[in-house]
C-alpha cells in the first residue's frame, strides 16, 4: 500500500472548470476511465510535455491544437497510451478531439487529448465516442474526485492536492489531479497532472510559473528530465475570481499563487512516489554544498535509482556503505571524498571517507526503521543544493541483496 | 539459478602461474575464503582498475604497488570488501601484504591485495594472517577452479573459462576466473577477475590488449563505465611458453593471443550475467546504424536499464511498446523514430515509427518463450554498432510490472 497516503476524501472546486466522467470499457467494464473538463471561455493554459522521441500520438496532437488555440476541453482516457500507434493513432487522437467537438460543439482544435495506458495497441475509438456524451451530460464543478479516479492505471490511490490563499482579499483556489502508475522510477511510466486555478494569469507567466513548479516536483522524481511517452503537465487559470490580470512576475499576487503552486506540485508529485509499485518507504535525496545544481541531481539521482540503496531502505538497513558507493560512482568531476559528509537524518554516518566515528549503528538503525526517511549528503565544495524523492525497492528482489549483508 | 551456465569442471593450468586457497573464516567457515595467485618471475602484468571516486583501499594499494614493481603474489579475500574503512582500511591492507611477503619471503610491494564482499566493516586481518601460510602450502598449478571458489561471494556458480591456441607451433593457454556479486547491473556490486597466459607478452601491449578486451565484455556488461568500489581486472602474461617476446600490435601471434583473451573475457562476462540474482533470460542488446559508439551504447543501455523491458522479458511478454519507449527516452539528439527498426530475434517488431504491419504476437511470443534473447535496434543514421549484454528481472518486482497488460 502507498506510503502514508491518505484517503482522497474531496477536493474544493475551481471556478471556470467543470468535469465529467464516463465507463468507456477500454480495458474493464468496472470503474470510469473517461474524463472530460470543460474550461470556461477566457481561461488561460500552459503544459509541459514529454521528451521522450517516441512520443504519443496525443501528445503530438495536443501540441499541435495548443499552439493555435486556447483550449475549452481536456479529454483523458486510461487503459490505452495511443502510444507507438504510428499515424493510425494519431487519426484515432483527432477523431477523439471531433468527437469532444461535436457532442460540445466547439472547433476539435479546442479539444486536448490525454492517453495513458498500454502502448502500441489500437485505440477503441469507437468505445471512447459512445462514453463522450455521459462524461459531457455528468459535466459538474465537483467532480474533481471522480476525474482523479478516472485517470488512474495500475494507481492504487487516487492523487489530488488543493490549497486556498487570499489575495487582495478575494479566496483564490488552485486544485490538481494527477496520476503516476506507479514505477517505482516514474519516468519510465505516464505521469499526467491536470491542475486549475481561478486566479487571472497571463499566458507566458502561467508558463513561467509551471516551469518553475514542475522543476522542483515532477521533474525531481523523473531521473535526468527524462520522461515516457505520453507524460504531460496542464495548468489552466480561469480568470474566475475577481482580480485584476496576474501578468508581472515580481508582483505580490503571483509570489503568492506560485507558492501554492509549487506546493499542490509537490504534494501531487510526492503522492506518485508514495504509491510507487511495491513502496514501503518515502525518501528524500538532499544533497548541499555542490558546485551547482547539475552536480547535485547527479549525486541525488545516483543515489535514488540505486537497487543496492533501495534494498538496503527496504530492509531497514543502515548500510551506508551502499550510499558511500553510489555518491562515488556519480558522474562529477574531482569529487574530494575526505570532505563529503553523509547524514540519516539528523545522524552523521559518514565523513572523513569512512564510516563516521561517532556513529552507532543503533542511531542508523533508529532513523531507517521510520517510513520517512532523509538522506542528506553534504559535498563539501559549493553553496548549492537540491533534493530528490524516491521510494524503496522492496519483495523478492529486494530479498536477495537485502539478506547479503545479514 | 543461472541462465545456461555449466557447472564448472575444470580449468586448464598455465604455466607460471600457482594458486592456494584457505578458509580465513572471514564471514562463514563452510568453504574457503582466500585465494594467492603465485606469478612466475619475469612475467608482465596489467591491471584495469574501478573509476569510483570512494575506490577501497585495497584498490589504492594495488594500484601503488603496481606502479612501481611487478608483482609475484595476488592475495584476494571474499566475504569483505575493505571499502569505507578509511585509514584503517589501508593499514589493513598493507597488513595482508606483509603477511604474504613474509610467508613467501618477498617484498610486500609485489604482493597486491583485492577484497570483495560487504562494504564498511573492518578486515579481519589476523584472520587472513592466520590463514595465509595454508593458502601458500598448497599452492599448484591446477587450483583454478579452488581459487574460482574462493573468491565467490552471492555468485551461485564459480566462473571460469579457458582457451588453448597454437602460435609458432606452440600451444598457448589463456586462463581466467572471476566473481560477480550477481547484482542485475554489475557495475552496482564488485567484479573480481584474473586472466593468466604462458605467452610471452611486453607490458605496454598487455595493457592495450586488456583495455580492449574489456570494452568488449565487462565494460559491456557495467553502465556507462561505471564500477564498484572494489572491481577490478588483472592480467598477467608469465612468458614460460617457448615463443619470442609478443611486442607488436599488428602480428599476428598478438591478433591470435587477443581474440583468445576477447573470447576468455567475454565468456567470463556473461557468465556474470547469466549468475545475475533471479535472472531466467539472457539477453543481448545489438544498436546498429548508429553514428557513433556513444550513441550505440546510450540506446543499448537505456533498454538494458529499463525495468519495464525487464520484466516484460521475465515475463515473455513481447511488449515491443517498452523497448520503443526506453529508445524514444535514449539521450541522444535528432533520433527520427520513422527511422529505427528494432528486432526480436530475427522478427521485425517496429518500423515507420510504429508496430510492423508484418509483425504478428505469435512471432514475438516464440522469441520471447526462448532463455536467450536477442533485441537489436537499426537506428537508421550511421555505420557503427555495439552489442551490450543484461539478464531480465524477475519476482515479485516483476509480478506487478508484468501483470499490468494482460
Amino acid at each position: 500500500m502507498a506510503v502514508n497516503l491518505p484517503e482522497l476524501k474531496t477536493l474544493p472546486a475551481v471556478a471556470g472548470v467543470r468535469l465529467g466522467t464516463a465507463c468507456a470499457q477500454i480495458k474493464q467494464d468496472e470503474r470510469d476511465d473517461l474524463a472530460l473538463f470543460e474550461l470556461a471561455s477566457g481561461s488561460t493554459s500552459a503544459a509541459v510535455f514529454t521528451r521522450n522521441a517516441f512520443c504519443a500520438a496525443p501528445v503530438e496532437i495536443a501540441r499541435q491544437h495548443l499552439a493555435t488555440t486556447e483550449p475549452r476541453y481536456w479529454l483523458i482516457n486510461s487503459g490505452n497510451a495511443n502510444a507507438g500507434t504510428g499515424e493510425s493513432g494519431r487519426t484515432a487522437a483527432l477523431d477523439c478531439c471531433a468527437a469532444v467537438a461535436h457532442e460540445q460543439k466547439c472547433s476539435d482544435r479546442e479539444v486536448l487529448p490525454f492517453s495513458t495506458g498500454v502502448i502500441g495497441e489500437t485505440l477503441p475509438v469507437d468505445k471512447i465516442r459512445a462514453a463522450i456524451p455521459t462524461a459531457a451530460k455528468n459535466l459538474d464543478a465537483n467532480h474533481w474526485l471522480e476525474a482523479a479516479h478516472a485517470i488512474m492505471t495500475t494507481d492504487t490511490q487516487a492523487k489530488g492536492a488543493s490549497r486556498q490563499i487570499q489575495i487582495a482579499g478575494q479566496t483564490i483556489t488552485i486544485t490538481g489531479i494527477a496520476k503516476g502508475s506507479g514505477m517505482i522510477h516514474p519516468n519510465m511510466a505516464t505521469m499526467l497532472a491536470f491542475i486549475a486555478t481561478d486566479a487571472p494569469v497571463a499566458e507566458p507567466l502561467l508558463s513561467v510559473g509551471l516551469k518553475a513548479a514542475m522543476n522542483v516536483s515532477f521533474n525531481r522524481i523523473t531521473v535526468d528530465g527524462d520522461t515516457s511517452t505520453n507524460d504531460a503537465c496542464l495548468l489552466v487559470a480561469t480568470g474566475q475570481a475577481d482580480l485584476p490580470l496576474i501578468e508581472h512576475s515580481h508582483s505580490t499576487e503571483f509570489k503568492a499563487l506560485q507558492q501554492a503552486l509549487v506546493e499542490v506540485s509537490q504534494e501531487l508529485a510526492h503522492a506518485i512516489v508514495r504509491d510507487g509499485e511495491g513502496a514501503t518507504k518515502f525518501i528524500s535525496i538532499e544533497v548541499a554544498e555542490g558546485r551547482d545544481e547539475q552536480e547535485c541531481l547527479k549525486v541525488a539521482y545516483t543515489i535514488a535509482q540505486s537497487p543496492l540503496v533501495k534494498t538496503a531502505l527496504f530492509a531497514s538497513d543502515p548500510n551506508w556503505g551502499r550510499i558511500l558507493a553510489a555518491i562515488g560512482r556519480a558522474p562529477i568531476a574531482e569529487l574530494d571524498i575526505q570532505a563529503v559528509r553523509v547524514f540519516l537524518g539528523d545522524v552523521c554516518i559518514v565523513d572523513d571517507g569512512g564510516r563516521a566515528t561517532s556513529y552507532t549503528e543503533e542511531q542508523g538503525q533508529a532513523v531507517m526503521d521510520e517510513k520517512e526517511i532523509v538522506i542528506k549528503v553534504l559535498l563539501g565544495r559549493g553553496e548549492v543544493s537540491n533534493t530528490v524523492w524516491t521510494c524503496d525497492f522492496s519483495y523478492d528482489y529486494v530479498k536477495i541483496n537485502a539478506e547479503y549483508r545479514t
